[in-house]
């Protein structure tokens, strides 16, 4: 599928921001880790126009569970007159390598004709972002102006500096790390072993729509809870009971926060592939910079003061290895309650700084 | 089964940390929220002697996953020498109702000869505390020198002051609260919802053997992870790898923190019934007081800097509650890294603490 500009933009004068994924066949690709996937289809989306001398571009990659349509999931960031403000920048969303809303993952065809499941290689970070790096090339586009992300998303921001410096000007990097510590590593373990202990996971082979449901939803309800802070589930939920004045006395839900992590985790079974979360959880475990020597980019760091999963002291550090290799850096920790998920919900604080370092 | 001081202080001669469960008939229950069991049965064991005014009796609950066998969970607070010292006092254990380690359970025998499983009656913290009271009664102890727990045991201790003021004297609180918080209450949510999507739990209703095992196993790794604090996950495992160099990129085990969490989960399965963790983490969701007014007791309380899940102001506020009932009352607040654990492991602060209190 080629990229038709004159398309795009048609479509966002009626809809800006309604879902119109693209797909670019971006070749072949060996992975860090040793596999080698015959083909790579990266699924996109863009807002905005490219300038004529295309340095307007900003890429943004998604945490576990987002996909290309950034100015949906990052809707306080993402759109006309916002932050990444598609009436200035072309703003680029792209499926991760390994996930499930149409970049090539382990639910994608094999070249056998049925789904790849655990016969996928591992992917890694570095992996993803070459993926990236093609679709730029795809478009045409040789230095994008920024590249922006958080939690998983950051990590890929972060490796966009580093592999191939000089293709970004700046990274905009939120609530993530240098490499996962002990405790985010066995979060995301908690949240595969719901999945693999589920029979009907099935060593990965599981056929469509006979997964394994039960503890995928296990899974993203242990994901949510390291999302929030104590506060933000006070402020929520307290201990509001759901629908009714008093207790059942009985197994089932009494408590709305109850109610709300099962909504979640059956509602995340219909949209995402349970060996994607596999594949991205252990891409991000993996990970790990213990140097940014070598970038050429600007750095732009924000970490939330209630986030106990992504604590602010992993931003700091980035910041400071940012600066122990030479290169401009800001680290900015925002004080708001709502734990990890404020790096998606505040747009005001992040907004003003993210408008100043793309004018820089 | 009568209770023999004679033979307790034999079977402490020869081995004073061996376990040496008693059971105690205490009757039928009119359970709190409706339901009725027609006998329940006590776990106990005991250590020291009981004096001649039988007024150093010490009541230990257990939290969530423990059992009568205080001298092993708490070995840093309970046994000879200890805080909570067997040659000074006499220190009972009990199992908690509800429980599944030889006190009446959803795994003990219904009337009809099988298993309860979930046709076991909604049992509450009171509940708890009321088949306590009676093994005191059965032991012939009017009133407890002191009544000490942490977390659920916690609660159990705070209960023991406020449904028979005057049945206690003192009682030490250590890492609980008035009532959970809706974090709380939501990590104890997706440990019960990794059971009861497990097909295997069936309603509650599995055959001896064929339980959940594994849902009770994620719901015992969630669990874990609230138990430790990022410092402890940090210093125990940091990104350390299991028996290996380097990674094998696979979707199994590559750290050793996922080896840490499948053994623990593994291993819990093998002294732990499913429905238990469900009914013994509802009665604790369902727990709340708002004040202490009608207590007679002395309280200490103590909580932990690092600990996350049930965090210091839960202990202080319950300090202001004793405080605005007219109690004597105490809060420290003790820095040590292990998160909720330290409860668990801390037996030097905790240990002068409550040796002073007992002795005032």
């Amino acid at each position: 599928m080629a990229f038709d500009p004159a398309l795009f933009q048609e479509n966002e004068r009626l809809d800006p921001t309604a879902k119109r994924v693209l797909l670019a066949d971006v070749g072949p690709l060996d992975c860090e880790a040793g596999g080698h996937l015959p083909s790579v289809v990266v699924a996109y989306e863009t807002w905005g126009e490219l300038n004529a001398d295309r340095s307007n571009a900003v890429v943004i990659c998604h945490a576990l569970s987002g996909d290309s349509h950034a100015i949906g999931w990052w809707d306080r960031m993402v759109g006309p007159g916002k932050a990444f403000d598609t009436e200035r920048y072309f703003v680029i969303g792209t499926n991760a390598l390994g996930g499930c809303q149409g970049t090539t993952g382990p639910a994608s065809p094999h070249p056998d004709g049925t789904p790849w499941r655990t016969r996928f290689p591992i992917v890694t970070v570095g992996d993803m972002v070459e993926v990236q790096y093609r679709l730029l090339d795809h478009l045409g586009i040789e230095q994008a102006l920024c590249v922006a992300g958080g939690s998983m998303g950051g990590m890929q921001a972060l490796e966009w500096t580093l592999r191939r410096p000089g293709r970004v000007r700046k990274a905009f990097i939120t609530a993530s790390a240098r490499a996962h510590n002990a405790m985010q590593i066995g979060f995301n373990e908690a949240a595969r072993q719901a999945v693999m202990r589920d029979p009907k996971w099935a060593e990965g082979l599981y056929a469509e729509g006979e997964g394994p449901d039960q503890g995928l939803a296990v899974a993203r309800i242990v994901g949510h809870l390291s999302y929030l802070s104590e506060a933000a589930f006070d402020q929520k939920f307290g201990r509001r009971l759901q629908d009714k004045d008093g207790f059942d006395f009985r197994l089932g839900v009494e408590f709305q926060v109850e109610s709300y992590l099962s909504y979640q985790g059956d509602k995340f079974t219909r949209r995402f592939d349970a060996n994607s979360l596999l594949y991205l959880t252990r891409a991000i475990d993996y990970y790990e910079r213990t140097s940014l020597v070598g970038s050429e980019s600007e750095y732009l760091f924000t970490s939330f003061t209630s986030d106990w999963i992504y604590p602010p002291h992993q931003s700091e550090e980035l910041h400071q290895m940012a600066l122990a290799a030479g290169r401009p850096s800001a680290w900015h920790n925002i004080a708001l309650p709502m734990g990890h998920d404020a790096f998606l919900l505040d747009g005001v604080h992040q907004g003003d700084l993210v408008r100043a370092f793309l004018e820089r």
